[in-house]
C-alpha cells in the first residue's frame, strides 16, 4: 500500500533525527569537552524542533488516517505500527506548542534549582519549581486525556495503559511482603558489612572482565560498545549500535560489573529486534517496566546468583586477583547484603521497591492536588520513618534525592518496580519452559535463556501492550507472586 | 536590518545541522561499533541532504539578494558574511541534484574500488571509476565556471582564488629549490637511521606528553580533547569543541606528539575565532592552505626545533624514561632526518612537497584532458624516478597510496604545499614582530606567537581572501623565498 510505504519512510527520516538526537545526548554523557555544554544545549533543542515538527506534520497525520482507512490489507506486524504510529503522532499533537516550550523552560530551571537545593539540603530553593512543574503535569495529563486518576495518563507515557486500579493492590501486597521479609533477609546477609568485598581491582582488570561477562550473556560488542559515566545507561543509537555506560570504583569491583550487566541486559533487549523491523513500532522496546525486566533479570536473577559465581569465579579472579581472598558463596553473600538505606540507587533487592512504593504513592497525591508540595519533606521523613525505620537526616538523601521531579518525569518511579516484578515472572517461566539447562548459570543457560526472552518478548516489538505481553509469555498479568518466590528462594540459598 | 537578521538565523540552524554532521563523522572515526557503519552511511546522507536543501533554498537566496540591495546599511563584518553566504550559496546551487547524487554515488564505488586496488596493487581495478571521477570533476568545474584553467574551478573550493596561473611559478621554482638542497639536508641527517629514536614509550606517558605540549602551546583542553585513530584528524563539532586525535605507536613517540601538534595547530585555528562570530564566516577558517599553514608552524617551526628540546627535554624524559638514552640534539635531529621515500605521508619536511608538485602537475594534466588515465602509473613512475631518484616498486607505494582520488578530492593536494609556505612566511613575519620572545621555544614563546596569530590570521575568519590575508598579515603574497630560508636555518642550526 502506498501510503503505508510512504508513511514508513517519513518514519525512517525521523528514525534518523530521533537516533543523530540520541548521539549527541551519549556524546553529552561521555566526550563532550566542560565548554561545549552551552552550544550543545541549543543544537539538541534545534533538533529535537525539527523531530517534533516531522512527527507532528500534518502529511504525517493524514497518511496514518490513509492507512487506518484500508488496516485490513496490512500485515498484523504492519497494523501494529499503524496503531503505534497513531499513538505516538497523538500523543505529539495533544500538547499544544506553547505549552511543551513553557514546560521545556521550566524544566531548564528545576534543573537548576534542584541541583542547588540537593547541595545545600535545602527543599525551600526547588519548591517554587516544583510546584510549577506538579501544575505542568497536571495539566498534560489534561491534554491527554483518559484513566481514572490524572497519574494514569502520566504513567502511560512511560508504561502504556498502566493504572493506578491496576497497581494500587499489586504495591500493596509487595508492600506487605517486603516489610514482613525484611529481618529474614537481614539476618541472613549480617555477616557482611557494606566494605567486606573492598580491595584493590584496578580499572583494566574490571573492563576486560566485564567484557567478558557481557559477551558472554550475549551482548554482541561490535553492533555495541561500553564506555564510562557517572551515571550509567544503555543507549540506542541505530539498530546495530547499543551502548552502555558504567562507572569504575577501584575498592568495589561490583560497581561497574553489576551496572554493566544491568545495562547489557537494556542492550539485548535492543539487540533483540528483528532486522526488517528497523525504524518501525515492531522493532522498539515496549514500555519502560518491560525494558527494566530485562535489566533486572540479567543483573540480579543471573548475576547475584550462587551460579553465577560458581562458574565465573576463576575468570574473575584471574582479571582481578584480590578477588582470590573470597570464596564465591562468600562473594554472593556480599552482592545480596541487605540493609534499609536512604538512597534509592544504593538500595538492594529486597528494600528497592519500597523506595518505589514511597515516590508512586507521594506522586500520586501530588498530582490529585492531596499533597502539598510545602508538605513534601515532613510527608517524605514520616513515611521512610514507618517504612524503613529510619530518620531521614537531610532532604538531599531524603526527597531531593532523584533527578526525575526536575525532569517533570511523574509516573516513571513505578516502571522500576515493574521492571522487578515482570523480571522474577518472566525468569520464573523461563525456568519451567527451559528446566535443566538453566541449572547452571554458564554459556549454555545464556544462550537458551537469551533465545527464550528474543521470543518471548524482544522480538515482539511494540506488537502487544506490555500487560498483553505479560499474559503471552507468562501465562498472567504482573503480579507480585514470583517476585516474592524468587526473594525467598534467593535468601534461602545464601549460606550465611 | 531584518533580511540580515532572519538570514543570521537561518544560517544559525543549519551551523547546528553542520555541526551535527560532524559528530556523526567523528564519532563513525573514533567510537562507532563496526557493525554500525551501514545505518551510519545513510543517517550522514540523509542529515547532509537536510542541510543542502537548506543552504540551497530559495528563502535563503532572496534573503542574501535583500541584503545585498542594503549593503552599505551593514559593518564590514557583515558584509563580508554576506558575501561568503553568496559564494557558499551559489556554489551549492550550481551543481544539479542529479549531478550530485551521480558524484556521490561514484564516489561511494570508487573507494571500494580503490581500496581493493591498493590492496591488491593493481591500479587497473581503479581505473574505471578513476576516469569517471575525472569526467565527473571536469563536469563540476563546467559549472563552477571561471579560471583560465579548469583546475582553477576545483582549487577554488579548497583555496578561494588559487589559480594555476598563480601556482605554477612558485611550485616550479620550489621544486628547483628542493631538488638542489636535498643532498644537504640528506648529508646533515645522515648519521641517524629511522630506527634512531625507537624504544619503549607507554601509551598514558604518550599521552599525559602530549596533553601537556597541547595545553601549553594554548589549545583549550577544556574546549576540546585529543582521541585516537588510525588517521589523525581535527574537526570543529562547535564553537567551544574542537576535537583533535592522534595515533600511538609504542615504539616511536614522535608519531603521537607530532601529529598532536600538527592537529592542535589546527585547532588553535578553530580556537581563534571570535565569540561573537560563532555561526557566521567570520567565524570561519579561509581556506585549506590557511589551516595547513596553522598546523606546520606548530608541528615543525615550534616541534622540531632545538629550543624546543631543549625547553621540553625535562618534562618528555619525565612522561617517557626511554628519552634519557638522547640529548635535545639528537633528538632534534632524528626529528629532522631528511631521506626520499614513496609515501607522502611519511615524508620528512624538505621532500614533501615534492609528493605535492608531482600530484599537482598530474592532476592538472589529467583534468585537462593532457594525460589519459590509464597511463598514470606509467606517467606516475617516470616522475617519480626523475624527482626522487627512486624505482616506484608497486602502485600501492605509488599512485594508489592517498584517498584523495577516490573522493573525488582534486585541487585538494596544492593546499598542503601552500600550507608549507604559508606557515615559514607567517612564522618569519611573527619573528620580525616579536623579535627575542621567540628566543626560547617556551611558554612566554607560545602566548606571543599564538597572539600574534589571533590578531593576523584567526580573528579576520572568511574576512579576506587568503592571497590578501598573507599579504596583510606578511606584506606579500605567497612564495617560496621564507619556506627556503627557513629549511637553510634548520639545517644549518643541526649538529650531525
Amino acid at each position: 500500500m502506498k501510503a503505508y510505504q510512504d508513511l514508513k519512510q517519513s518514519f525512517q527520516r525521523l528514525h534518523y533525527l530521533s537516533k543523530t538526537i540520541a548521539l549527541l545526548d551519549w556524546d553529552h554523557e561521555t566526550y563532550l569537552p566542560r565548554k561545549g555544554v552551552g552550544y550543545r544545549a541549543d543544537q539538541q533543542a534545534f533538533l529535537s524542533g525539527l523531530a517534533h515538527e516531522r512527527l507532528t506534520s500534518s502529511q504525517v497525520g493524514e497518511l496514518i488516517a490513509a492507512c487506518e482507512a484500508q488496516l485490513h490489507e496490512l500485515s498484523s506486524e504492519e497494523q501494529a505500527n499503524v496503531r503505534c504510529w497513531r499513538k505516538d503522532h497523538d500523543k505529539a499533537t495533544k500538547l499544544p506548542t506553547a505549552f511543551v516550550e513553557k514546560m521545556e523552560r521550566r524544566c531548564s530551571l528545576a534543573k537548576a534549582s534542584w541541583a542547588e537545593a540537593r547541595q545545600a539540603g535545602q527543599f525551600e530553593r526547588f519548591q517554587e519549581d516544583l510546584s510549577a512543574l506538579i501544575d505542568l503535569s497536571r495539566e498534560k495529563a489534561q491534554y491527554y486525556g483518559g484513566g481514572d486518576h490524572p497519574y494514569d495518563a502520566l504513567m502511560d507515557l512511560y508504561e502504556p495503559g498502566a493504572t493506578c486500579a491496576q497497581l494500587d493492590p499489586i504495591l500493596s501486597a509487595l508492600k506487605d511482603f517486603v516489610v514482613s521479609f525484611l529481618p529474614t533477609a537481614m539476618e541472613k546477609t549480617q555477616s557482611v558489612d557494606a566494605s567486606f568485598l573492598q580491595g584493590d581491582y584496578p580499572i583494566e582488570g574490571q573492563l576486560a572482565f566485564n567484557e567478558e561477562v557481557a559477551r558472554a550473556v550475549g551482548f554482541d560488542l561490535e553492533a555495541g560498545r561500553i564506555d564510562a559515566t557517572v551515571h550509567p545507561f544503555c543507549t540506542d543509537l541505530g539498530p546495530q549500535d547499543i551502548r552502555l555506560t558504567t562507572r569504575y570504583d577501584k575498592r568495589d569491583f561490583a560497581v561497574s560489573l553489576y551496572s554493566v550487566l544491568h545495562e547489557a541486559g537494556h542492550g539485548l533487549y535492543e539487540q533483540g529486534f528483528k532486522a526488517e523491523h528497523v525504524a518501525t513500532p515492531m522493532g522498539e522496546s515496549v514500555s519502560l517496566g518491560i525494558h527494566e525486566s530485562q535489566s533486572r533479570l540479567w543483573e540480579n536473577k543471573v548475576g547475584r546468583s550462587l551460579a553465577f559465581w560458581e562458574d565465573w569465579y576463576d575468570a574473575a579472579c584471574r582479571h582481578l586477583p584480590s578477588l582470590q581472598s573470597f570464596s564465591p558463596e562468600q562473594i554472593t553473600l556480599a552482592v545480596n547484603r541487605v540493609s534499609p538505606s536512604f538512597i534509592r540507587v544504593e538500595a538492594d533487592e529486597v528494600t528497592y521497591d519500597l523506595h518505589i512504593i514511597l515516590r508512586y504513592e507521594m506522586e500520586k497525591a501530588l498530582i490529585a492536588g492531596d499533597l502539598q508540595v510545602k508538605d513534601v519533606p515532613g510527608e517524605w521523613n514520616e513515611r521512610f520513618k514507618s517504612m524503613f525505620g529510619l530518620e531521614v537526616p537531610n532532604d538531599a538523601q531524603g526527597c531531593l534525592q532523584d533527578i526525575h521531579w526536575s525532569m517533570g518525569g511523574f509516573g516513571y518511579f513505578p516502571t522500576y518496580t515493574l521492571g522487578n516484578l515482570n523480571s522474577a515472572q518472566l525468569f520464573a517461566s523461563a525456568r519451567n519452559a527451559l528446566g535443566a539447562s538453566l541449572h547452571h548459570m554458564d554459556q549454555g543457560a545464556y544462550v537458551a535463556l537469551l533465545d527464550w526472552l528474543r521470543r518471548q518478548v524482544h522480538q515482539h516489538g511494540r506488537q502487544y501492550e506490555p500487560d498483553e505481553l505479560m499474559k503471552l509469555a507468562t501465562g498472567k498479568s504482573t503480579d507480585p507472586l514470583m517476585h516474592q518466590a524468587y526473594l525467598k528462594e534467593r535468601f534461602d540459598s545464601l549460606s550465611a
